[in-house]
């Protein structure tokens, strides 16, 4: 295997010196030692990092693009060695930052993506013209039969998704075992009344065997979907786990990916889809977070964009919506998206389900001026 | 369980909306909603995050130290978990760095921490009144046989540990369980002619059951440690493993933990050491990496402070170190500290025997100053 992932980094540096630090990075990231103690000519030639091009950012004074051909070979399909060749090293140093990345054909495929992705959340949930709705189920230390309650209430709603909270784990006050069937129940009665399928997708936690067990309750409770945290468990775990259950639609949740200097596209847009994520769930420009709209913007691209014949992911903005902001975000994602407002829709208290169907019907009547599904 | 972590933030707000903000983020890594849409009272008390003191950061304007309590029910010992709620949303906020932790004393013994620690490695090498000294397998692409002849010639120059480069996974070139065996055998016949004992240390990769057959291939080998990355493998995985194989030692490797928002002495020093790594190793001042002295020392006493009973972790600094540095090192970190030099060993070539004996020699004879051992 001779073949380069190609990796931009953005790099801080003045004119005279990006040179010489893209050199070291093409080894940092490489066989991390001097070149010239290698003393293997073909060693140098298949595995030292090889830098492919320098150029300045536009606009961005003082910071390079720098593109650096890894060998594919040094990964091969296993996911926390990609991340490990990708920024392992370079993340510990403050001048640099993983910007994007292109796969050999190979590897793009033998990772696999989505296992469902767009399409197959649409069906799942049987809406193929109009975006998707969903919510959260908080606060943490509310018991199973609180949680299902609530989750019942949103499903009379007819929101398309219920999740836990990332916060909701395995743990003594709601463990899974006893509110994930409890929920999946209500949800299912509250389904059955309205005649709209809502799914309910609980947060898995815990090592790999933990989830295992988890996704085995899920299943029993004749759930569809999950949610992860990639950057917590792991990028090897998911990979696995996607790969286990071929059946199971993947929600990447953002915990912990604040990794300052990976870009959010190439993180959540594309590494997430890459491993195996159905749909990715991110926090919107003009929420709680900070993340300005371009940045949103360029991440549901690299999630919906074809590449390498996977799947599509699912963009999910997040983190402070209101129903206010339903047109806003439907002129700006399109149909490809689901919203989520946790929340804005808890505040409403005892006209939860009223202000959950408020939100789906905003989401129903939207003009997507003229765009065909 | 109404106990609480104690959680400080560093924080960049302004004086008069400091307050505000530091709110908002115990409400973000807590409940995670409106506090006033929170109808049950006893939830509000025992879940929601609660600032506990504001505190401007000396010689640091426009930055506060906010210390929240969080409930640490929503953790009990689960590691993934335990990172989601001390930074897993507030790391997509770039005003807020992680900072420091005090756990509850049931959860830190929970925990577990090291295995073996400082004094298990030292027993394990033989060497009690002195620090130790380590290198690195590297490049990548080496064959099985290229890297146990390597790893041999290091062993004869009586070096204390060698470890694979990070790089160094399951791959066609060097399968693990073809590379393995045949590494620890070149160092035990080397160790047989110097009498020193030196510990190989194999670098594991993939999920959590991968991380299992490799472990099987290690002991089966006869090797008594292995190195894991925590930042990529999830810190759940680590924790599994260091619970299911309480017989090995294992040496945490910093790769993918530059998140530049997690306090190095905290995330080295104190959470790898939390969930078992009984060594640390971490780029030091004055190599290839930026971090300052103070912030290695910082680490290197977090790792080794008396810390809820647990065992403490051997710093090992690393990350362009040279023998020429041997005096300085010691003076700085003392004892208990292992020294981790790999390209500049390497680039000796065909003398590295003499310069891995070189390196062994400036460490034995350091003067410790009178401090005894």
């Amino acid at each position: 295997m001779s073949e380069r992932i190609e990796v931009t980094y953005r790099v801080r540096a003045a004119a005279d010196t990006v040179a010489a630090r893209a050199a070291a990075l093409a080894v940092e990231q490489s066989v991390e030692m001097p070149v010239g103690a290698i003393a293997d000519a073909a060693i140098r030639d298949a595995y030292v990092g090889r830098v492919e091009a320098i150029e300045p950012v536009e606009n961005d004074a003082g910071w390079f693009a720098v593109r650096i051909g890894l060998a594919a070979a040094t990964v091969e399909h296993d996911a926390g060695q990609l991340m490990s060749m990708l920024f392992g090293n370079s993340s510990l140093h403050d001048d640099v930052v993983l910007h994007d990345i292109a796969l050999p054909p190979a590897m793009g495929a033998g990772f696999g993506g989505p296992r469902h992705g767009i399409a197959g959340l649409r069906e799942r949930i049987g809406a193929h013209d109009r975006a998707l709705t969903a919510t959260a189920l908080k606060p943490q230390g509310l018991s199973p039969a609180a949680l299902a309650d609530l989750a019942g209430r949103f499903a009379r709603g007819g929101i398309d998704l219920v999740k836990d909270d990332h916060g909701i784990a395995d743990l003594a006050y709601a463990p899974f075992a006893a509110r994930v069937p409890a929920i999946a129940a209500a949800v299912r009665t509250a389904c059955r009344d309205t005649g709209h399928t809502t799914l309910y997708v609980p947060n898995l936690s815990g090592d790999l065997d933990h989830m295992r067990d988890q996704i085995a309750v899920a299943r029993a409770a004749g759930l569809a979907a999950v949610m992860i945290a990639p950057m917590v468990a792991g990028f090897a775990t998911v990979r696995r786990l996607v790969a286990e259950n071929p059946d199971m639609v993947v929600l990447a949740h953002p915990s912990l990916g604040g990794a300052a200097r990976i870009a959010p596209p190439l993180l959540f847009g594309t590494l997430f889809r890459l491993i195996g994520a159905d749909a990715v769930i991110f926090p919107n420009a003009g929420g709680r977070f900070g993340w300005p709209r371009e940045t949103c913007l360029a991440l549901a691209d690299a999630a919906r964009r074809p590449w390498h014949g996977l799947a599509p992911s699912l963009p999910v903005p997040a983190g402070g919506m209101t129903r206010a902001r339903v047109p806003e975000l439907l002129d700006l994602y399109g149909r490809d998206v689901m919203l989520l407002i946790g929340g804005a829709l808890l505040e409403a208290g005892p006209r939860l389900v009223e202000a959950t169907a408020d939100f789906v019907a905003a989401v129903r009547r939207h003009d997507y001026m003229g765009d065909s599904p």
